[in-house]
Formats: C-alpha cells, sequence, structure tokens
C-alpha cells in the first residue's frame, strides 16, 4: 500500500495526479493531510508506524519550505517520494524544490519534478514493480502506450503543417 | 536563557559567533546538537518542553535541507531564530536560506542571513531586552561602539588615502 | 505596542494580514506609512523615538530594494521583524527577500517569508509573549486549532477520494 | 542487484560513496561507465536489458547538461535514481539539478541532493528493502546509529562550549 | 533539408515560428515528434540515419529536464540546434536553458533564447547559406528588411511623443 | 539635451515614464528606435555623434540579450543611463539586468531597476543639475513632494484601519 | 568633487579603484567610511549636506543588504552611483547587486557592476565631463588608449597561436 | 576558415580549446582580439567583411555583459558561436551566458556552455561538415574516438572497484 500525505488540502489539486496514476495502476493507497508545521505530532505517528502498517512507499508533498517529505523520511525506513508543490507565496519553486532535495547525508528523499505528482505515483509503483510482477507488466504496457500518443502526435504534427 | 542549537557539530564554527555575542552581553545560554533528520524524536521533545524549561529564544542553525529551525518552531510557542547555514554542498546556500525563510502561514521563523550567527545573537538580546532593562541598556552600549568603530576606519581610510 | 510600517500604502493589501492578527490576539499596535527613501528624516525619527514612545517590536514591510527593515534596524535596539513584499517590478521576490535578510553583522532584522505578514504578527505576539503570559497563552490556543483544521481538512480529502 | 552508473570516471570521486553504502548494506551491486552523450546504443542497451539481467534499482549519476538518468528511466521500468553530480563548468549545480529533476510526466527520476550519492545508495536499499526483510533490518540499524552520533556530537559540544 | 522535431505537439505552439522561418527562406524542411523519454529508439533512429537521409541541419526543440536536442547530437555528426521551450511547470525556462545548453565536452548544442524557434530557423538557414549562395542572398535581403522595420518604428514612436 | 532610445517601439510601453518625466522637469529631450541587432550602423553613428548633435546624456532602454545601452557607451564619452526591459521571453529580466549591468571594466552604464524609466528620467535630471541649477530647483521640489505623497498615504492606512 | 563613500574599510579594496581612476583623471574626491547601518545619522548629515559641501557627484560601495547607496539617493539630489561589493557571506553577489539596482520609483541609483568601481569613477568623470571640457577630453584620451590596447592584444594573440 | 575572436586575451585560456580542436581537424582558422566595447569600429569592420575575406564561420567569446557575439551576428549573415566566458566578477556565468544566448527574434547565436570553447570549435567543424565530406569523416571518427574514451574508463572504473 502507498501512502500519499501533503501539507494542506490546497496541495490537493497537485496531488490529486498520484492518487489517479495509482488507481490506474490498480494499486492500493490511502490519503491523508499531515502537516510538518501544524501537526508535528501526527507526522512523527505516521513515518514511525508506517511500516508497521503494511506501507510500502510514502508519497508526501508539500510547498514553500516543505518539510513534511525529509521528516518523514527521518522516522522511517520506507522509501519516501518527494513532491514539490508551487505554493502561492514559492520564489518560483526553487523554496520547495531545495527544501526537499537537498537533504543531509543519510536521509535522502526520491524527490521528483515541481508539481509532478504524477511521476511520484508511476515512481511509486516502479518500487512496488521490484517485487510484484503485475505491477512491472503493467508499467511496462504503460510505457508502450506512451510510445502510441507519440506516434498519434506525430501523425497530427504532420497534417497541421501539410495543411498550412 | 537562550537555547542554541544546530543538526551537526560542524555547525559550530559558524554557530560559536550566537554563543560569543550573548557571552558578551552575559545572557544565559544551552548549547545542544539535535538534528531533525537524525534525531527527530528528541528534537520533538527539545521542542515541547523548551517553554517548560525556562528557555526564552530558540536559536536553530542548519544548513542545505534545512528543516530544524521550522521544526522547532512548530514545536513551540517562543521565538524562534533561524540560521542559514551554508553546507558543504550548497547551492549556494539558496538551500538553506529558502527551507527556513519560506515558512507557511501560522509558523514563522525569524530568519537572519546567511551564516549570520552573530546577528541571531544579538537578535535573541534584542528579543530579551523588551522586557529586561539590563539587557537592553547592553544593546545601546553595542550600538554605540559599532559607531566608535566606523569613526576609526574613517581615520584609516583617509590617512590610507592621503598617503598615497 | 507592535508598530508597523510600511514604505507605500500599495504595501498594506499585503501588510494587513499583520493587523489582523495582531487584533486577534487582542495585542496593542499603530499603522504608520514610513519611507525609507521618500521621507528619511521621518524614518529616523520613528527609528530613534520607537523604544521611548513604549514599542516592543516594529514590523516593517518593504519590496525592491527594501531598505526600511534594515534602516529601522540600525536606528533602535528594539526587535525588528522584516516583512519582503513581492513588488510590481521585483525581480520575482529575490530583490525584497535578499536586501531584508542579508543585514551586516551587528544589526540583524527578523527576516520571514515573502509576503509573510501574517507570520510577521505572530512572531511579533511570540516575543511579546515571553514576557506576558496572557499573550503566550493565545499562543498556544493559535497552535492548537492549527491541529483541529489539519484534522478537517484530513476528513475532507478522504472524503473526495471515496467519492471518485 | 544495484546498477551503479555513471557518464564519466571523473564522477567515479563523488559516485564512490554510492558503492561504500552498498558494501556497508552488503547489497550486490556492479558499476559502469556509460554516456548518454558519448555511447548512446550502450546506454540502450543498458537501459533495456537491466531488468532482464537482474537489476532492481540503477543508481545514475551525472553532471551539467545531465541526461543520464533520465535516459536510463525512458529505456526501463526499474526505479532510476539520479545524482547531480557538479561538474568542473557547472553553473552552481543548477545545470545538473534541473536537467535529473524536471522529467516529464510518465518518466519519474528519483533525484537526490547535489553530489548525494551516500543517500543515493541507501535510498536504493530502501527501495530493495521494500521486499527485503534483511535489508530492512541493517536500515533501521543504520538510523540508530546515526542517533549515537548526534548523542556524541552533543557532548563535544558542550565540552568545547565549557572549555571557553 | 532540415529536420524538425520536438517532444511534444504541445511544443508546436512555439517551434511553428521555426517552420515559418524557414517557409519563407524557400528551406525543405520536415517535422516530426520525437521524444526523447518515451520513444528513445524512434530518437536513435532518427540521430543515426540523419545525414543518411539528406538532412542537413536538425532543429529540436524541447522543456523541462530537456534531453531530445542534446542526444540528437549524440546520435549524429550533424549541426543541431536547440531549443528550450517553457514547459508548463517549467522553472522559470532555466530547466529547459540549461539542460539544452550545458553540454559536456564533445559534443555541442547551438542553443538559442528561451522559445526562440524563429531564430533556430534562421541559423539553420545561415549553416545551409554556408555552401548555398541563393539561401546567402536570401538572409541579406531579411537583414536589410530588419531595418527597413527600425525605420518604421522609429517614425511612429517619434510621432507619438510629438502628439503628446 | 536628453537622448532616449530603444531597440523596438514595443520597449516604449515601459520607456515613456522617462519621456514623460523630462517633460515635467521641463529639459529638453529626442527620442529614437536605435537596435543594436538589427540596426548597428544607425547605432554606431548615434553614439558618434551624441556629443557633437548637442545630447548630454542618453538613455537607453532594452529587453534580453541588451546591448544597446553598453555598446552606445562604446561609442560615446557622454554618461549612458541603461534601463533594463523586461521582455515577453525573458528569464524574469534577469537577462536585461546582468547584460546591462556587468559591463567590462573601462566602459561603464549607469544601470536602474527593471523597467526603472521613470528613474532614468531623474538620474539624468540629476546629472543635468550638476551645472543647472534651475534642474537642481526642480529635483528638490520633486523631492519634497514625494514625502507630501507619504503623508497623505500615511492619514488613508490610519483611516483604513481605525474603520475596521 | 566627488565624494566616495562605503560601509566598512574592508569595501576598500575593491573602492580603490575608484579613488585610482579618479586620481588619473585629476578629478578632486574625499574619502569617507559612512555606514547605514552603524552610523545612520553621519550618513543622514553626509546626504543633506553634500550638495552644500560643494560635492557634484557621490560614489557608495556597499556589500550584503547593501543599503548605503539607496539611502544616499534619498537624501540628495546629486547623481549618485552604487557600487555592488560581493561581500564574504554574500549569496554571490545577488544581494549587493539587488538591493542597490532595485530602487523605487522617483529615488534612482546609477548602479554599476559588481565589483566595479573603476566603472562608478568613470561614471562619475562622465558626468563631470558633461559640463566640464577638460574632463571630457581625458575621456576621449582614455577611450583612446582602451583601444590601443587591445591591438597590443590582438599582436600578442597571433603571436602566440604562431608559435604553436 | 574559422574566424576565432574574443574580446581580450584573458579570454584565451578559456578560447585556446577552439583553436586546439580546429588544428586536430586540420580546419583553417584566424584569430583576433575583438572588443565590443573598446574596439567598436573594428568589431564593425570585422562583421561586415568577414564572409567578403572568406570566413565560413566565427565563433566568439566573451565575458560579463558579453556583447560580442550578439554585435557580430548582427553585422554578418554568416553563424555566429557564442563562448560565454565566465569572467573574474561574474555572477557565476549567468551574465554571460545570458547577454549571449537571450538574443532577439531576427538575429541567432548558436550559444555553447559556459566555458564550453571545444564545443564552439567542434559545432563550427559541423557546420562546415554539412558542405565538405572530408570533415564530415573526420568528425565520425572523432565520434568513434569518444565511445573507445568511454571503454576505457569502464574497464578502469571496474578495476578500481574490485580493487576494494
Amino acid at each position: 500500500m502507498v501512502g500519499i500525505i501533503m501539507g494542506s488540502i490546497s496541495d490537493l489539486k497537485v496531488m490529486q495526479e498520484a492518487v489517479d496514476i495509482l488507481k490506474e495502476f490498480e494499486i492500493d493507497f490511502e490519503i491523508d493531510i499531515v502537516s510538518a508545521h501544524r501537526t508535528p505530532e501526527k507526522m512523527v505517528d505516521y513515518g514511525k508506524n508506517a511500516r508497521l502498517r503494511g506501507l510500502k512507499v510514502i508519497i508526501a508533498g508539500a510547498g514553500g519550505a516543505a518539510h513534511l517529505p525529509g521528516m518523514i523520511a527521518s522516522l522511517t525506513t520506507l522509501p519516501v517520494i518527494g513532491v514539490p508543490v508551487k505554493s502561492s507565496n514559492s520564489i518560483d519553486g526553487w523554496d520547495s524544490v531545495l527544501s526537499i532535495l537537498q537533504m543531509p547525508s543519510g536521509v535522502p528523499v526520491a524527490t521528483v519534478a515541481l508539481n509532478g505528482a504524477r511521476n511520484a505515483g508511476i515512481l511509486a509503483a516502479q518500487i512496488i514493480g521490484t517485487s510484484d510482477t503485475t505491477v512491472g507488466t503493467k508499467l511496462e504496457q504503460y510505457k508502450e502506450d506512451l510510445k502510441v500518443k507519440v506516434a498519434e502526435m506525430s501523425l497530427e504534427a504532420q497534417k497541421m503543417n501539410a495543411l498550412k
């Protein structure tokens, strides 16, 4: 099971893409609002019990001084995927990217692109896929589908150009 | 009493300046290594008990994805002063500055300049000086001393130039 | 009493949040427009007389080459909280952040996040709360309220997800 | 088994830390130089055969316009961990960080901090630990060891300060 | 013939300007969607066969972690012109600029300005013009036309000012 | 007389403020479109003849790779004021700021803020005011007017706050 | 006469180049240490009396949160030239550049390149040269000398290359 | 023939790599110091006569406010390759990168990486190779040699690791 957490419900507009892709891959997940700065004890409980509760991977999204992914990683030995969310007063996203990415030696966070929640979901699937061949097969199929979409776009681009 | 904490003893080369200025102002302090990412439970204890243990202000220094100041601020209602420390793999200091400064609404950290531990100490003194006139008087004297040093530098600069 | 100043009335749309939170905490404040660059003498008077006039903390908001917080800090030994305001021709907020944060040794400014006026108000309350237990109690309550809001958001996020 | 690849042998001074931590965790690995720009066909072969050859995770380090991690991720459904290496003509590390982190939707790279090869190794162990309890136990022990080191540093910092 | 490729049809709104200027110069071109991350094998084929298929120059546009131009350059000895496209979650364009520009020694990409597809087309024409005098003459004429437009703007600016 | 030039008529929406303030100060000026990149010879003529034609100061506005101010400065010994204009594909204004500001030793450009055309006009007036007491007096009056506006804003801010 | 001021004698290693070039042009100058943050009253006096004391131009150098140039500009109608000095804890010079350059409308500072004190001196000479033909002639000669140096470098570069 | 120019002989330490690779490819070249800001007329002559004098490609290196590549491009219809050189007071190379890269529509510069003079030479060879099969063949060989070097590095990396 994948745990998806974020600091505020306003992050859900970004984080929903992680939910959607996990549904598409038929991977179990749970979702919760866990704020590093407003509910630090809840965060500690979440991190410490994650493995016991059967989670395999945690996806944590946060913006600004985004401490949630790194703090969760300090509290568990599960892989933690961090999604930098561009908050309303963000300094161009640099704040969330750097405060998730630049973790000190000993406590990694697997960081994805700014607002890259879909990729966080895919990465979670890839991690689960290292020991679950069903998920592995779905990932192969997903990759094939990406190619098909590009082939369709090629035709469209060439048609658009021919028309001009 | 002022609590001075930092994530690693390697930060002490920067943070010592906070210690020194508090000694100069004869303000009590304690010093400890508290790592957000390696000792999260110690950090929670430190933050939650700070006010009860008689601390008035906390100075927290950290580098990289610098979560210590903000996390401590989430655990106490004392004013927390954050010192962004430029770590060895820092991206020019932006990482520690942004992950301390850009705190979400509700949980402020009083951020000072990159490696600005001396100013963190002075700010702690100013906060204490809001209710302690002895400290207030020392701060006034400190400000006067700054002026005297500039006057000395003026003479030196003019002498250097006259000689040329 | 907390003094809230800013360089232009256009900054009030950001700075109003500092006013609002101080009202919520029932902390006395005054508000004024003091421009470092257009009214330097008024600024000098404001800074030099602040302590005598009974102010305990000053909150100063400014944008662009934001000199007001640092200059006020040069003129008083009270703690000065700086709010970097993102001005209309701002270079992504970097200008106001850096010209408030990077104060030289000897003259600190307690800097908060870009447009972080609410946090400036809370920080002012925390400073006053170091010697005023009524305010301290309100801050504890405020912190509890933050947790309640997160709990409500958790329910909402889970309900939204269940519905899909 | 973990595959560790990098674009040039000059990256090995950074990437060696990934090797070292995997040895410490007694996790099998292989090491190779695979350059996206100088050996693109070798890279394609490496990526396409990785899963078949029994790899579970790939760690890829690269500097400058760092395409290796993302390109490998385009060629496999295994989780790929990217290590941004600060190259000699790097623009402060931004180039390698951004060209690894900002992957398009569909093809994630689990990015760690600038020069963060040790964390890449730990993250690989965490991924393997999702299905291998021996590794999981070692990770728990590693986390405990981090706490012990902080406790030692606390004593040292307090002793240093007491001496002054 | 000039090959114009891009990672997604969404880049066509930027890349169309390259098409348009090549049409204006009556230079043959072909257009295709080739994604480094979704169709890596198609990309390899495109790059390896480009010279044999009679291409003289390749224009490649991409956003975010923009690997297409550099990867194509790794697969051909033709000059490759890279157009950094500002993608929807771009960190102000820095990601695409740096991941195209900062190529390692041995594999250059001729990078143009952010979203600078028109200039990519002109540069392609200039390269062809080194051995094709017809194109050379058209470029001279294009340069003359630029001067005429400035002369017209001068009159307009002076008239606007006289009216006020 | 002040010469106001810019690379394109699209810059006039920014540069008009320089025109307006010079009119307000009743200082003669001329306006022209001079493009470094499209009309280099016109630019050379403009720069070389500026002093002979009676200009005292030149204000040059440009965006992107903004070469006009620096190139004009290479062609005249008059003071040149550079206005970085934020162009449509600007990387947050950094491009125009840096390509105007960072002139090599020997050839200065007096750079003002991003889109700071009004300040360019005031600076031109200040330069003329070093030898023209009429303009000097107007500048003193302008400075007084700035103070009056702040006083008005103070009243407004206090009234707004009282009403709430 | 030109006034040269700076916030600290440590800035003199950069600012000396302004002194040297003014000596070379035989332009009178004075030098002083005036700190915005440590001697605000001295700064106010300096700015308010500058014109009366016969200064024509002021060159102000400062680092970090560099407020001296802008504050002096707020206190005088003389042209003020700002030199961003890269201080020891500077964030790559961005702090001093932005806090000098990004002045609000109404109060310009003529900013030169990072550590560009020589150019500040030349710009001061150019301003004086608008009404002093002796200085104007020297500036023309200086410009000619720059060309001679380039011609010498051309010969050297060609010789170096021929030898290889 | 390839023209290699740069603004100062101090740039030759970077630009020599362009010379060296052209010698390796046995491509004729000439070298000169041409400064946009100190010898603007020489620059105009160089640009306007380049095609007539038989040049096919121009490589221009410059640092800081690097105007040489873009200005040469404004004066010729030959392809111009720009090398951003990191100067001594550079703001981390951003100044030279942005003032070369961000050319306006109509006047492209083929920009390579910071200090990327070797790639500039290779790109010049690729441009010449579009119509000169001898050079084309050498480029193919150069690409093969890159692969051989990687193979050697692979062995070395594996040996180093085996030894530990």
